[in-house]
């Protein structure tokens, strides 16, 4: 079997994944590209391949008309919002994904990027390589009100990491509304509305999936509801936050600041590079060896079990084909 | 009587340090030059004052020789060793200071440090600005040995706050033998001598005043016990870590990187800004509104009890005294 990874990097740390598919004899291609494939680098390559370990490339329907050799999509990661799942289903090719393995990793991140925000560390950091001395004020997690929007597995770690910070406030709001709020040493977590937590927190932080109810979830409307000197970070996904509207929040002053890990086309090269209070880091959420390692073997562990006739472990559930049904 | 408040920023923030010397009828000047003291600056103002409210700017013998009105020196902070202990007593001059204030703002900014350092997220940030997109792999908390060098007041706070991240392996090391060693939920907390904690951590984060025996506690020596890869924090006091010898083990690529705080000199002009993998902030550790807001309250009552006749409540302990004999 052809096995086509374009997902970049892949067993750079840990060989593991590619002895994997040696060991039962697939034939693997590994990106040759250097770069995240577009969507027309994905048709000319597509046809060849019986499977495909995917980052988060445009598995579009475009290209899955030209994949008539493929089988199975196993996402190197959580989020489905570059396959279109409808389409795989229709011409029966499974998808699989690791849901459980980023979590750790994009939570601890989520937590630098909070604690960097709240101190300015980036801004001081950038004036001092540049000669300036400047100290700015901050506040700690336990001086502001803390928004987490998802409280799924990433959401909740987030929730758990705070246990350390003496937290007195944080609202959390997710779409389902049965989920059981975690406990907390020092405050009571309040579920309120995506409203009020744009009203009402001095950090907001985004841990939902990217579908067509989240897309520009938070855009002028939602900025300009949020308190002047809002901080926000995004380490879900780009198309969350508006990043046009986010650009205007920040460079009128109305946000103080901001620090986003995804982008809707990534690498980004857009304006927001041109704001220093905007801290940018590369789509680095998952990207901790440990997390990343382990969802790659699992990526692979699911492709390995295609090729031996074998039942997938992690395919994705229906209500991931149901929420892409109500973008249609 | 006479007030001269040499730290900056003062009263920014909260207005209440000085109507509590207005309440008094204190004349107030408030450091005019807009930066921190040089001796010099001292010298020549110094003089005309009763009673100073001190940031770090060298309070030489020199400058008490010339403080002939002076009776109490009150320091907005932790540290001493920007004050001559000994000289001032033998003129006389009573010098308290805010021991607690700080500790829980510099505890979280060294978190905040440890994570930016862990997940290169300054390197990633300065690279997007630049137009590159550089994804890093990172470690998590929980994947390192976490060396603590210093378990006062800021070391057992960071481990508390370490305390939601699931850390496996944390060494601590500290003066004081009888230390107790505090709880954590996921790991045993190790005593061990400072140079294990060189040897086996991967990151390190310094939390002990300058003193005599701690000057270039972390010199060339101590970085070559270090694996290839170390991280270090240091937000406790410049002259602790040799400024030299770090620029040369993180341009040598033997450490991975470093987040420094504070220097030997202020404001901080010297080689590691040329270096992208040194994140470098302003002395901003106690910079929180909560905390800078408290130290300089409990500062001015200090001055404002000595004013009034009443008796002081932080009056530095006779260890400071003898820790600054041991350097004579």
């Amino acid at each position: 079997m052809r096995v086509l990874i374009s997902t970049l990097p892949f067993a750079d740390i840990n060989r593991r994944p590619l002895e994997l598919l040696e060991m039962v004899g697939a034939e693997v291609v590994i990106n040759p590209l250097g770069r995240k494939f577009k969507e027309s680098d994905l048709l000319s390559i597509i046809p060849e391949f019986d499977v495909l370990i995917a980052g988060t490339e445009p598995i579009t329907e475009l290209v899955l008309n030209r994949a008539s050799r493929l089988k199975l999509i196993s996402r190197v990661g959580i989020g489905l919002d570059s396959v279109n799942l409808l389409a795989a289903r229709r011409r029966g090719i499974e998808v699989c994904y690791t849901p459980d393995a980023p979590s750790a990793a994009v939570a601890e991140l989520s937590i630098g990027l909070m604690i960097d925000l709240l101190r300015s560390i980036q801004v001081s950091n950038y004036r001092i390589h540049k000669g300036e001395w400047c100290r700015y004020f901050g506040r700690r997690l336990s001086e502001v009100v803390i928004g987490i929007i998802g409280l799924g597995r990433i959401g909740s770690r987030v929730i758990h990491h705070l246990k350390g910070f003496d937290c007195e406030r944080i609202l959390v709001n997710d779409i389902v509304s049965s989920i059981t709020l975690p406990d907390h040493p020092t405050c009571t977590i309040e579920r309120v509305s995506k409203h009020k937590i744009f009203c009402e927190a001095d950090i907001i932080s985004v841990h939902v999936p990217l579908t067509a109810a989240t897309r520009n979830m938070i855009a002028k409307e939602e900025f300009m509801c949020m308190k002047t000197g809002t901080l926000l970070v995004n380490t879900a996904r780009g198309g969350i936050v508006n990043e046009q509207d986010l650009f205007e929040a920040l460079q009128s002053g109305h946000l103080a600041g901001a620090a986003i890990d995804v982008f809707e086309e990534e690498p980004y090269t857009g304006n927001l590079t041109s704001l220093d209070q905007c801290l940018l880091t590369a789509h680095m959420g998952s990207m901790s060896v440990d997390c990343r390692t382990r969802m790659e073997i699992e990526a692979t562990q699911e492709a390995v079990r295609f090729i031996l006739g074998e039942a997938l472990q992690s395919i994705v559930p229906t209500e991931e084909y149901d929420n892409q049904k109500m973008v249609s």
